[in-house]
């Protein structure tokens, strides 16, 4: 069951999809007093939720804040990240599930302060909560997704594994990936083209000496097998004579300043104006936009830096460069030399930022920062509406940075920018049952981790998890070491694994359809399926996939093996050296070897694998083996 | 045996006291070309030590680089840290330790680059470099050991609870945190008094206004039953009339630059000079000065930001202002604001400031980059020779932040400014084994961490396993959440926990003494004790402490359990609600419930008790229970 309780929303989010009354009663479970919602746990309850968010899947014991922020650093203690999720769900004495449906800053503070109290905070009270209720943790979600509507589901070829890197400059470079896959024998059916295709960063265009042909490129490509999936950032470089720039600013279509002028930051393009993607006219505009690139053939995007993240303005760096000056040439104590270096240092992702511009929404003029989490989604949504337009006839892949709920009905996420940590791999695990409660099932992590240096057995480990997530994408960031699964020599072992994964697509394609058609989750938490035994509520580090898979991935360093929770009885299946073998296994607390390289899952009946195949059009969906039968 | 292999060192950094004669022969184990040390590691071989380096303890998979760095934002793929502990023991188809006795820079890649080839590449090929074979783990540390000379023996109130905050000001500050402690019947033998005890920041010196009577206080607080431990940092302020800066000055004892001048760098109080620590005249005089404290009473401190760090210099600062401005105006592309923002960040700990300043050590004049790593240990090295002169019948507290092998000698080290993570939690259990090989036996890392916001649960977890550690500190940032044992109401857990510390000081210290005596290790990973199993070479949350027993500490959050390995049987020992219990337990992988608040460890034998006391002056060591008889 649903309820709603309606506190004066300003505007309408977009979130949800079913019509329901707001309730005239107090709301259930928690207090409201002075703006803050209230909830006591019990000591046993678990909270579920918040989406991408960092920590485990029991999100107690800290405070999280909803603020779509472009965080590549994060950290445990990090309170906000790429997405604002603003989904819990309370496994105690009491069982709900709970939604704010609200633009723009909300924090959570999750027994961190009081570790029995529940307080959710929203910067004024103007918002909707909805309350559901059940019989069953997966029912409470299934409610839930109901009411936010049904998630995007990307084309086959969306589950074949793709390869990314900032540092990919030229044509020469993307087929350069593909030869050294193919040399490999590394199935792959993507590779996608981050920032230096454009001309000058300028969304929309081509850099032609670069790609002289590109779309010759893409249709070679195509022919080739792969699939070119390009970034979209979200703001346009203000450039007279560009013209995407020219007619945003002739119509109005970029978020203004407090005056009505066009609001100017600085971001990779240097000077740069955002799309007011909350102004339906300027959504449709820009969305139109991706024409550009479909023309060429292009059939998948991934949507960028639509927090919106912003360097600085051109306010906040004169005014910087203005205060720098004050402190040259006195005595600095160490604290005002402190000041004196963060002057810089604050520019990004400042609130004075977010407080200077404003959207035209149906509802009216909003400043930024009362819509703030709204921004990601909105983008994705200009662009998954144009493109069921521009390409009628086949789903296009499109996933996105930022994202709120609402988000999931148009497209997937990734977990934005990551790095190559063995700890953000574990972390990604856990990630991934908080974003399916929220209704984002395409999903997945930069494989590898974007920032930093990888090492070759990180990057199996990694992609020995990956090969279970929809989204599977290995990503890394210019000036890291080179972490393709062709850069660390003796490539049989990810062309291993990563034929694993071509295998288990008709597996995991099924289940993903199931799951978003049924309102389920693909990948859940233990307990969710083992609601009964108290063991299963602990366990951080595994995950079921679908209806019939467990998996445990191995997410230590210089560790052959891991202690593996069996809620039941199960068949294990391993692949090593490309051979698959299984055997019964026994319900309890096991520990299994798993070596670098081999793969080791469980399964609750009979599995299909596919055919080893080199890319998804290769892909033998009919013929299926079955193991564990 | 060791074999020593000479390659023409500049300077006798002090860690050995050994006399050994260099060996003609090639290098055994490593070969040597271009300056690189290589060396081909079997499949299963573990690479153990690095001292307090990131990551497992096995080192393998990794990139480390000595050099003494104040990095608090530290993370798994952090190469430096406060420390520089060049020793290695090898455990695979050779078995054997390596110590490479240098002064400066010297990179271990450690399986990163080719995961099977271990390198070690000094900045020059300038150093002494020590091969240790035996026929045990343990044995091969003994043997370096004793080339390294006995460990730092605190006095036996060292191994007391202590709380610190950067933070408390006044004497009234200091008097509450006792009062605090008292009322909630804390143990506390402690209280630690960070930087602003001092006239601004000026070493040796007090502020009158904070504390008015700072000798009486000292014999007020002695006389309650509390140690006072002061901080003392590096630098020294440059201030005329300011009698240590006027001294040293004259006498030429601060470091200089390359005209002569004294160096002047920016930290806590501003412009400051460096004691020359490496020059024996400058050193004795700088450890004269801590007469000012110990006079007053004072028997105990720990030596600060002796990497040592700097904000910036004189020159750099000047230098940084004027590359702003040419930034200003300008059109700033996405990499060029970068450049702007980074002007500041990159002042602090930079290679031009550090390539700018010399030492003039009994070798000769040294520039400091050629030294650095010394830096720490001589400044403690200073400390523990002049107090041994200025308080020769009792032994007084010392620890630092940097080091080098050798100063394991003069004091204990802390593992530096950490932060309130669980992962940090787990860092700082894994350290503890690389610290003890290398001889720092008095150790311990800030306790709720320093940096960062704590939780109730991750102050709890952390005591309940710093009760082990030798050095066992509460530490905590300004700015950030109280964690004081009596921070987070409810304090009878945290009366539980600390109070079952000073019940196990007899067994503790008897062990942290025969460790030290006999050269061997007070924290080992299982795998030393138990070679033959190899299920005991991946474990790497357990410790072995002592002779007999074994700690799995709870490092996760919302967990009230966890799997830990038996290496033979065993009995349980839990501490809960205040009562200690005992079990025997079976040889093999167990799942064992901690519930928050319960301490579980684990001995091979009787294990001696000590009744509660509310300090060590009040234990009892005489008078003990037996458990586990």
């Amino acid at each position: 069951m649903i309820q709603k309780f309606s506190y004066n929303p300003k505007i309408n989010t977009g979130a949800v999809v079913q019509k329901i009354d707001a309730s005239n009663a107090p709301i259930s479970f928690f207090t409201l007093s002075d703006g803050v919602f209230s909830y006591r746990m019990s000591d046993a309850a678990c909270v579920y939720g918040l989406g991408e968010a960092m920590r485990g899947m029991n999100k107690r014991g800290w405070i999280y804040e909803s603020w779509c922020t472009d965080q590549p650093n994060h950290n445990e203690d990090t309170r906000s990240l790429y997405g604002a999720h603003n989904f819990l769900l309370i496994d105690g004495d009491d069982r709900f599930g709970v939604f704010f449906d609200y633009p723009t800053r909300i924090t959570f503070d999750i027994g961190y302060t009081d570790p029995s109290l529940l307080t959710v905070k929203p910067a004024d009270l103007s918002l909707d909560v909805y309350i559901v209720t059940g019989d069953s943790l997966k029912g409470i979600v299934r409610e839930f997704r109901a009411l936010i509507g049904k998630s995007y589901i990307p084309p086959l070829w969306g589950f074949g594994y793709g390869q990314s890197r900032w540092g990919y400059v030229t044509e020469k470079d993307i087929a350069a990936v593909a030869d050294q896959h193919e040399a490999a024998g590394i199935p792959l059916d993507m590779i996608y083209l981050d920032i230096d295709y454009m001309d000058s960063f300028k969304d929309f265009t081509v850099n032609r000496e670069r790609y002289p042909d590109f779309k010759g490129f893409i249709e070679k490509m195509r022919a080739r097998g792969y699939h070119m999936i390009p970034i979209i950032d979200a703001a346009v470089k203000k450039e007279e004579g560009y013209p995407v720039y020219d007619e945003g600013h002739e119509k109005g279509y970029f978020c203004t300043n407090e005056n009505g002028d066009d609001f100017v930051v600085g971001v990779w393009p240097g000077m740069s104006c955002l799309p007011d993607f909350l102004n339906p006219a300027a959504s449709e505009w820009f969305g139109a936009q991706y024409r550009a690139l479909t023309d060429a053939g292009v059939d998948g995007f991934w949507n960028d830096m639509n927090e919106p993240a912003l360097f600085y303005s051109e306010g906040s760096l004169n005014a910087a460069f203005d205060k720098i000056k004050t402190h040259e040439g006195k005595t600095l104590s160490a604290l005002s030399f402190f000041d004196t270096r963060d002057v810089f240092n604050h520019l990004a992702n400042s609130k004075e930022d977010y407080d200077s511009f404003y959207h035209n929404a149906p509802e009216g003029r909003f400043c930024h920062a009362d819509v703030h989490n709204l921004y990601g989604y909105k983008m994705t949504e200009s662009a998954a509406n144009a493109l069921k337009e521009l390409r009628p006839d086949e789903p296009t892949l499109l996933f996105s940075r930022a994202s709120y709920i609402g988000a999931h009905r148009c497209g997937g996420i990734w977990t934005g920018d990551n790095h190559s940590r063995w700890c953000h791999l574990l972390q990604s695990i856990r990630q991934m049952p908080g974003l399916n409660m929220c209704g984002f099932l395409y999903s997945g992590s930069d494989i590898g981790g974007f920032g930093g240096d990888c090492t070759r057995d990180l990057l199996i480990r990694w992609l020995s998890f990956a090969i279970f997530t929809p989204l599977m994408r290995n990503h890394s960031a210019i000036f890291t070491r080179d972490q393709e699964a062709t850069a660390f020599g003796d490539t049989e072992v990810f062309r291993h694994i990563i034929t694993l994964r071509y295998c288990l697509i008709p597996y995991l394609y099924g289940a993903f359809v199931k799951a978003a058609e049924n309102n389920e989750m693909f990948f859940r938490p233990l307990c969710f399926d083992y609601e009964d035994d108290p063991a299963a509520r602990e366990i951080e580090d595994q995950l079921m996939v679908g209806d019939r898979l467990m998996i445990a991935p191995v997410y230590l360093q210089n560790t052959t093996g891991r202690n593996v929770y069996l809620p039941e009885d199960m068949t294990l299946v391993r692949m090593s050296g490309g051979e698959i073998t299984t055997e019964p296994v026994m319900k309890g607390r096991r520990y299994f070897e798993v070596p670098l390289g081999d793969v080791v899952f469980f399964t609750k009946g009979a599995l299909p694998l596919a055919e080893p195949a080199k890319n998804t059009a290769e892909l033998d969906m009919e013929h299926l083996t079955y193991i564990a039968d």
